[in-house]
């Protein structure tokens, strides 16, 4: 019996084209956001399961999450989202670290789903986060980020981004609605998933959460307003901060992309202040590319004494992926050998190898012979690896201390001393 | 109740510090491969436990392995080496992908272990390979590129490779020591432990095996034998091996690192040709920095009709670490930002931010104010940050349109118009 060569169900293999896909996406991520002044962190793969079970919500500790006993049984788990071990670290040096903490990370995370477009069981995610500082100067600087990375890829105009601010919600479901906590955390689950619903059954899941017709009313005006009515009718710090963000978004140059949109919520019941998320304009694809909000008790799990108030964002490659691919902008650089060293007999492997040593001592990108080739099989060869030259060996040329080098686009073919060829490589 | 901040057992936070230093490592690693032509790739975390049932040898399987049953009961395992995804990717594309195969990756794996210097239960290794093509030739090149690697960290003197060939070993023990498979196979792990055990025991462990005095004679002629000598009395497929790639690397320019060394086994049992492991050269660090070597039999486990050859080592990042640490070579260079951007009061931020964002659209890395700070607390902020250069706002200055540029090095202070700072931060 042999055994079945595809990876793991709702996981990727990488090979090389799409493996430069990750590296290029990577080099963008961090590009942009460590011109923000950002640093790279990472932690294990394995966290304990109690860093899951407080804070990351039902659906994923009891669904989700891939947890099991160690062989000394300690309850582990395989990091399903990055924010626990960002808290676990920060606080771990809590006294040490200089705020604000400008933090990125692009961690493998895993979740038990069924596959589909857009969900796979392993992702990777861009993580990016601040934590301290003036809370609404933070927020839009994670947005900024978020929108510099969009046009970093040539998508600025592709993307729209939705505010909203979960205090402004509270307040409304709260002082306007006068409904309960419970029901205002169910409520706003309803409405995170209002996009993916029929109208009727949204009204029908109002109703079973016992909104009489006054609260309806409310919420359907709540929902259709604009900023200016919102800030008008309800004005709260939630308001306020919405407010202040779209005058920091103009100063960075950004407002254009930004809405206000009552009805985003973010799952995650950690968020306590600004809540945004990012979409393709294009009608097509209607999910949300990617969120983030601000979160309020970061390291409660971990001090009962400190407090620190961030916000962060992250952002799968699977989503990502598409969305580039959708708009044509799915284009990573190819990997284009500068040299191919060609060798038509064994003999001569040591003066092949010799030329491929030094012109790869000279920074270029040389494959060197893997065996003895035909002038007709080394061309083949040259052609395959997308090389810019490749290098052959005539037994004319030899005598005169000479190498046949191929220009592989124009065709041209030009004999040189071995200390000439770097200058027409280097072109 | 609080929880502990620590990391899961044997496993490590990568604060930016740390995290720099393995962007550094990667980054170094990836120049130097793919400057051989390598290209890079990836494959998921968990995959299937029967990958490594068959393969990776009973201490990793029965001991070391985190394995688990999903929640479909698919008995899955965190990869605890790269080889089997590697092995398992190729032959699901065994006709579309061209000879060599020239791959590298720098995975996580994990190892259940009790943690100690140089060993932990989560660390990366770099992965080259090559597969197919002429052996020797493939050898070399491998070898080659770890040469290289030591070279990119200036510690190409304080490395030596130590090399043999398991056919070799195979032909003294079967042919000469006239010793069984399952002795021959028992005998290479005492010897692979030999380094570490005190003389007595070895020989011990020999008796143990059932060697008479006449093979334990035989025995250590052969582990005493210069190369020549061995050439001489025990010509055979594997000593031509060794010979001919001594013979390329002085082509290639790296014979003085390789000697040969007749106790290189390599614990693994794939390998089945060339084998080695790297050396510290200062006799402190007694341990291999790492090693690989050529199996025979890549795919069997996918395919009974093809059969594919490769040659390929792994490199941890801990023991690398470690070895440069200890020669002085840890040298990541650090993270500076171009500039700080302060704002003096809440009043001046829109044209603060305004500042920061041309900047940062000119390329340079601008840290954006966070808040509103004196004079003096923006200098200690820029200071801290490491920035070359600190913005600061003076009530006088601004009346001019003009800006305080500190640098931070110099200590020297000017002021400029908006359109003057690029220049003075490109310097």
């Amino acid at each position: 019996m042999t055994q079945p060569t595809q990876p793991y169900k709702g996981t990727r293999d990488f090979y090389p084209e799409d493996q430069r896909i990750q590296n290029w996406l990577m080099q963008k991520f961090s590009k942009v956001t460590e011109s923000f002044g950002y640093e790279p962190y990472n932690g294990p793969m394995l966290e304990p399961f109690d860093l899951y079970a407080a804070k990351s919500g039902e659906e994923i500790v009891k669904k989700q999450l891939y947890h099991f006993q160690d062989q000394a049984d300690r309850h582990v788990a395989i990091r399903p989202e990055m924010t626990p071990t960002l808290a676990r670290m920060v606080a771990g040096k809590l006294q040490e670290l200089p705020r604000p903490i400008r933090w990125y990370s692009f961690p493998n995370l895993w979740r038990y789903e069924q596959p589909q477009r857009g969900r796979l069981r392993e992702h990777w995610q861009l993580n990016v986060d601040i934590l301290g500082g003036d809370r609404d100067l933070a927020d839009a600087e994670a947005l900024a980020i978020a929108v510099g990375i969009f046009e970093e890829f040539g998508a600025r105009d592709k993307i729209q981004i939705r505010l909203n601010n979960r205090a402004l919600v509270n307040h409304v479901f709260r002082e306007q609605m006068k409904i309960s906590d419970t029901v205002s955390l169910a409520l706003s689950k309803l409405l995170d998933a209002k996009d993916k619903m029929k109208p009727e059954a949204f009204d029908a899941g109002l109703i079973a959460l016992g909104l009489d017709a006054d609260q309806r009313r409310h919420l359907a005006e709540f929902l259709a307003a604009d900023f200016t009515t919102v800030a008008q009718r309800f004005d709260c710090a939630g308001a306020r901060e919405i407010a202040r963000i779209f005058e920091l978004a103009g100063s960075m140059g950004y407002a254009d992309v930004l809405v206000f949109d009552p009805a985003i919520m973010r799952g995650l019941d950690y968020y306590t202040g600004t809540v945004f998320e990012a979409y393709d304009v294009s009608p097509e694809n209607r999910r949300a590319l990617f969120g983030g909000g601000r979160y309020d008790d970061l390291i409660g799990l971990f001090s009962k004494k400190d407090a620190l108030s961030g916000m962060g964002f992250g952002l799968g490659d699977v989503g990502m992926r598409n969305f580039l691919e959708t708009h044509g902008l799915l284009n990573p650089p190819p990997s284009v050998p500068d040299l191919v060293v060609t060798c038509p007999e064994a003999g001569l492997l040591a003066r092949a190898l010799d030329v491929a040593t030094k012109m790869r001592a000279l920074g270029f990108c040389v494959l060197a012979p893997t065996g003895a080739l035909s002038f007709k099989q080394a061309l083949k060869q040259g052609d395959r690896s997308g090389s810019r030259f490749v290098l052959l060996m005539g037994e004319e040329e030899l005598k005169q201390d000479l190498y046949i080098l191929k220009n592989m686009k124009t065709g041209e073919q030009t004999s040189l001393r071995l200390d000439q060829i770097a200058s027409v490589l280097g072109v």
